[in-house]
């Protein structure tokens, strides 16, 4: 087993009420784990809350110090409930400023007229933040130390990777093959899991059971089993066995 | 402004590394936000961590000791990777053993050779634990004290949620209004919310932008306003007088 340096890692902070309430469906997280992976970031945890200062700062601060890097989306707007970057600037302990670049950017996005006010509170930004850009709508992100700080519109979010991915370190990518046996619930192949999982501790298998409904009819359910792990020789030996003890055992390979 | 009890409050905590991954795309958030809000229940905040006692112990120790209720999803199948029941022994410090019923639940689904000994673990709950209902796949879900212990597969945590409904104690409902105003940016109306909104703090007023694309063309943007509290009479005439500042300000109110 070759020496792996430690990948970095990362948490995700989402910002809303409205995933809350269940008015929207969150989809950044996925987003945000499927860019992380192929970087080597390890995603270790997330976290949810709502429109309100106090729930901001206390879980920005607790990831933030846990973490190589957080990344942040939502309530990064013009109105009154967009309340990040003032939420940001109190966790760092620094003010929050029109940042003259922002001001810039969204000066030449309005016409005179509109630039008002409430669209100038998009150019706030805690002291020392660097902006991220917006291709898409203009107003920018901002990162400010090791936090990364995005919209929560996911067409925006996912657009402000572009310039986020270049400055981040990255780890060793995980390397990962999935399983498919149909027709085989999770219970009949554990215990050939369980041994291939004690076998290479280095590392990680995964079950995860399909095909359920509430009037399930037998032979619709399967399972699929996910070899994961940063040396690509070790999960490709992993897959080889773990194929032939299922054949043994009389389970045969779905196509994926 | 008639006086209101508090609320119950709740969390939720989805464990799994196939969330944070980015293999799965979690959608049981959303399930039980919209499951709790008819039920006066204030889902405050949410975490997602990995297949690591440790993280589900930390995590799971934090939500029970700040709300009322939490609810998990995740790890209670029959492979090594399952392994919430015994963080969740952990965190509450009891030792987890074979509840009678959930076995006979159990050793009644499986045929005698297919009861094999990685489908008993699915019988293993916390001491003191009260098994929740699975019409889907039998193995049960659990509750110990304020915490609730749900599948993670999305078909079979929705359904569990019937035996879990009736043991909540419930609050009084948020009501809600959505307004669209189609071809308006959340710039151009952030004065009039806030007004409403500093107008009446026992309400909460949100914005949400839609039609963002990468390559937008003009008029195809919009703002969703929404209006939120537990007082109907009180968000109707927020509801009456927010359409009325907007009409004044130019700005029409499209169907939903």
């Amino acid at each position: 087993m070759p020496q792996i340096a430690p990948s970095p890692t990362a948490a995700v902070l989402i910002i809303g009420d409205e995933i809350l309430s269940g008015r929207t469906r969150d989809t950044n997280l996925n987003t945000l784990a499927r860019f992380l992976a192929p970087l080597g970031v390890d995603l270790m945890e997330a976290r949810v809350v709502g429109d309100r200062q106090d729930q901001i700062v206390g879980a920005l601060n607790a990831l933030r110090a846990a973490h190589d890097y957080v990344f942040t989306t939502g309530g990064i707007g013009p109105t009154h409930d967009d309340i990040t970057a003032d939420a940001v600037g109190a966790a760092f302990g620094v003010p929050v400023s029109e940042h003259p670049e922002a001001l810039a950017i969204l000066a030449r996005r309005y016409a005179p007229g509109e630039f008002n006010a409430a669209r100038r509170r998009m150019a706030r930004v805690p002291d020392g933040g660097v902006l991220i850009a917006n291709p898409v709508s203009g107003a920018p992100g901002f990162q400010v130390e090791n936090v990364f700080v995005m919209a929560g519109v996911p067409k925006i979010m996912e657009a402000m990777l572009d310039d986020v991915a270049p400055r981040l370190k990255t780890g060793v990518p995980v390397h990962s093959r999935s399983l498919r046996v149909a027709g085989v619930g999770e219970g009949a192949v554990a215990d050939i899991l369980r041994a291939a999982a004690e076998a290479r501790p280095h590392l990680s298998f995964g079950s995860y059971p399909f095909g359920f409904s509430v009037d399930q009819t037998p032979g619709q359910v399967g399972t699929h089993l996910v070899i994961r792990g940063r040396d690509s020789a070790e999960v490709n030996a992993a897959e080889h066995d773990l194929v032939a003890n299922l054949r043994s055992a009389g389970i045969e390979i779905a196509a994926t």
